[in-house]
């Protein structure tokens, strides 16, 4: 009996992790479709978040009915509720990059993001890319001090969010307020992956440590 | 034990019906804050999110004690685990309420919004408090129809965001860059309620009726 519980916790975080590799996709996907103006691609992302979703509600149902069937208690049912809450993470980041592949199938054929903040954008989704890639690692290994070196990632995020806003600062901004907009949405989008990342690490560090800690979103940064 | 039981959970869902109260004077207070370029009410704001914060956390503890200590199973499990979602949700809307705040607070003492943007945002505000409120009775009273009627007014939201998209676009804004970002922003915060609220109506939907529907967030309109 035990072993089947244990083999089966295995199965849900070996599940986490594949979402966690389909979510790296989207996100290198939506941002591709994003900086190439490839509507072909963004809507293969807006059309594989549904794969994701039913991906989650599958492995959420698993964990339900695990506490049925197997009603497991300490550090057991603490690692069930916290796949759970897992799982509802990487569900939103997969929404966040079919917002980013919305911007740009929106703005499609014109490119959403001005020529010179290609680059910036293409550094905060290979970070976001990598934050969840290193988030199924930790999920996987349980590597609490890797679940730190998340958060330093997301402090990247953060600072390129930040300089982001600078650019949108009255005077400075030459691109007229639909871009704007659309700009301080994708940043937004990109810094939230990290969020969700460090949300995820989190979890995995009070598990293996029972130090409760902020299992919460951080403090998103004002402007956001 | 299952007289007990019962008692525990109506406790929870009390507790939920509390949470939901907060969420709803922080909706208040925020809109109020930001509307009034009141900084000491945005700070009371930006402050209590603590509270919220640290009430679901309880809610959530007592949740999973509640799973290890009496094992529920079939409708007394998908309960427990709805109304651990439903807190999330409901945190995640104290979240929103504390970034109205913030931007409030930004911008103080100038006001954050447009003059004949105000009226709008007020409605917003209104709409927001409303449905967060209708999400507190449909929790205690579990009354299908009711939960029927927030998807209505979430639909009300919906149409604001989107009238708040059209006066951004290109060529008819007035009013600069910053301000654009800002009300870009502030809309999309306040449609985010009405999404998470859509969301708590779904569960209590799916714990009555068994029917599951999409438990997950609705579809966002494309531009936000």
């Amino acid at each position: 009996m035990r072993q089947i519980f244990h083999d089966e916790l295995e199965q849900i975080a070996s599940d986490l992790v594949e979402l966690a590799g389909l979510v790296a996709t989207a996100i290198r996907q939506s941002t591709e479709a994003l900086l190439e103006a490839d509507v072909q691609l963004a809507d293969r992302v807006i059309e594989g978040d549904r794969a994701i979703d039913d991906r989650r509600n599958d492995l959420d149902a698993r964990s339900v009915d695990l506490l049925a069937r197997q009603a497991p208690v300490a550090s057991d049912l603490r690692t069930v509720v916290a796949s759970m809450r897992m799982s509802s993470d990487l569900e939103r980041m997969g929404d966040l990059a079919r917002h980013v592949a919305q911007v740009a199938r929106m703005r499609y054929p014109e490119q959403a993001v001005p020529t010179e903040l290609r680059e910036t954008f293409m550094r905060m989704g290979s970070i976001a890319e990598r934050i969840v890639t290193e988030v199924a690692a930790v999920i996987l290994s349980q590597d609490v001090a890797a679940a730190g070196e998340i958060e330093r990632i997301d402090d990247e995020l953060d600072v390129l969010h930040r300089e982001m806003f600078t650019l949108l600062a009255e005077g400075a901004w030459q691109h007229g307020t639909t871009s704007a907009v659309d700009v301080a949405l994708l940043s937004r989008y990109f810094e939230r992956f990290g969020d969700h990342a460090v949300t995820v690490a989190r979890r995995v560090n009070f598990l293996v440590t029972g130090q409760a800690g902020a299992v919460e979103l951080p403090e998103e940064s004002e402007r956001s």
